[in-house]
């Protein structure tokens, strides 16, 4: 299986190249930042998307502050990158990831004393990033796929793959780690309305590797468990609260479905998706332009002048979780994440 | 709230006019079919839909028949019409009301001797079927407003409405219904895909009326009855067995949800929807063309050689179900399908 690059340093660029996203499957090209306006709006436009992802775009866009910020002194030149920082920050609410890939390099701007030693360690902690990311990726894989029975079908949402981090993936990581080490291994990628990301990303990136994927809409997969098609279900996360997890919208209503119909539901996602701080309730689930649901391509869904609804994300109880795959193994319930986080190691 | 005919008999024509649903919200177009296989066509297309209308649309095809076969002989005509009515029969496996029609003109078709009886026969029961198709919605609207609480947000998936029946609606009937009683009644759409019946037709609808109505992803519809925004689910029906219900894909996994939310999951149809000569298990759900999913408008979602399963209905077993809406009333748990049948009276 190749290794797909989603996003990466361009030293000759000045600035970060990516996978824009939002044109798969039709049309695979790389894009490039060179600054911070450009970043924020290709985030805004899930050019760059996926949690794992938005946390190394989130390192390498401190990285590009650092190089593209000025001032007339150090200081002015340091609130500069730390606003772009924010900005950076803020503009996606729901994942963790990405404040965590913005914190962890701001981190080390903040312990540099002039612009020259600022540019090189926070491009060398977002390169740390991205590097930790891909190996968290392969050692969620490894954990994961000992989940999955030899021969299975397994059922995934919206896109925890190989775009959505900077190589290999989540959930997908499992799949295709399961798929490595000779599992049969087919998969039920759901559409992800209203985006599609399961249908354009998914599939595009597990057909790719030579996977048998096969591309439902959201509301089949009920059917589908109760015909007992389905044998397991793995999904990334967005943000694991120590209540909660939270990932794309669907995700909640493939897990009450799992739930019912006893079929065990997975999350496998880096620890820099957990937040042991915050509690579901204080998580924002961003909500999204009405136009996403409205229009596709050339076609109008939804009659003018009628409103829609556009949650980006859904909060997932733990007691619907059966377990979650980490970068340091499996976790089965009760889940603690406050432990599990104060005693991770290094990446592996 | 207007009185929306869906299709009717137009005698200047010789055929059957209809709205073609496949243009709506952003064409309202009237077609028009004289022979059976435009009207084939037309139901096999989905610019007539919806388990009710296609009731009707059976009746007049049935008429057409007799209006537009010709043979040597009476014999040699009859034959013909009966093999049209057969072609029509056909045209779509899971709701029972198309065969139901069919069945219902055929038979007084049979009892004809000479051709101008033939066609006056067929043509008055198809109109008594698109008559008693309107007092059934009013009557299931009257039933089932009941239920509904003063103030409420009620869900709906795909269009159970006016544009599904001949005119006022199923499940929209009953909204319909409540609202004109005076009930301040909000409705969830979902879009309902593939082909988006709840985002283009129901939103299109209950707009026209000036019922409050928003639009949701399918898999939104859990995390809002999570967060109690919803306070029941009300659908239509393509079949009722006696231990399921037959009706738009996306169903089922609303009622798994409504049950595990304690939100009560009503379906609405008239008796004409019941089947009590079959299981569930003996009922061929309709799987339709890869190109539903893989492309909207000008838009590719899917890539090349990436298999779709694309099933158009699901089927929710009887314990999942709150009430059923007929005509008659409104039934409770357990459901006797065959002892309801058989102890109807007329269309009320």
């Amino acid at each position: 299986m190749k290794e797909t690059k989603t996003l990466w340093w361009d030293e000759s660029l000045g600035g970060i190249r990516y996978i824009d996203q939002t044109l798969l499957p039709t049309e695979y090209a790389i894009a490039g930042c060179t600054d911070i306006d450009q970043l924020i709006t290709a985030i805004q436009r899930l050019e760059i998307r996926g949690a794992p992802a938005l946390g190394v775009a989130g390192g390498y866009g401190v990285a590009l502050a650092a190089r593209t910020c000025t001032g007339p002194s150090f200081d002015d030149y340091a609130r500069a990158v730390l606003r772009a920082a924010d900005r950076i920050r803020e503009s996606r609410p729901t994942a963790v990831n990405l404040s965590w890939g913005v914190d962890r390099v701001v981190a080390r701007f903040l312990a540099a004393n002039d612009e020259t030693s600022a540019k090189t360690v926070t491009l060398a902690e977002a390169e740390s990033i991205a590097a930790d990311d891909t190996r968290c990726c392969h050692a969620i894989g490894e954990h994961g796929a000992a989940l999955l029975p030899d021969q299975c079908t397994v059922l995934t949402h919206c896109n925890a793959g190989a775009l959505a981090c900077s190589s290999w993936g989540t959930a997908l990581g499992v799949i295709r780690s399961a798929v490595a080490a000779g599992k049969q291994v087919k998969v039920i990628a759901c559409e992800t309305r209203p985006l599609l990301q399961g249908a354009r990303l998914t599939a595009w990136e597990l057909a790719r590797d030579g996977i048998d994927v096969t591309v439902i809409t959201d509301s089949t997969a009920a059917h589908m468990m109760r015909s007992g098609a389905i044998d397991a279900v793995i999904v990334g996360a967005d943000r694991i609260t120590g209540d909660a997890v939270f990932n794309k919208i669907g995700t909640y209503m493939h897990a009450v479905c799992a739930k019912h119909h006893v079929i065990p539901f997975y999350v496998a996602a880096p620890l820099s998706t957990f937040d042991a701080t915050r509690k579901e309730s204080e998580v924002t689930i961003e909500e999204r332009g009405r136009g996403e649901l409205a229009v596709v391509g050339n076609r109008t869904l939804i009659p003018e002048g009628v409103p829609v609804k556009n949650y980006a994300f859904d909060s997932t109880p733990m007691d619907l979780v059966s377990a979650i795959v980490t970068e340091q193994g499996v976790v089965r319930p009760p889940f603690d994440i406050g432990a599990l986080l104060s005693r991770s190691g290094p990446v592996p």
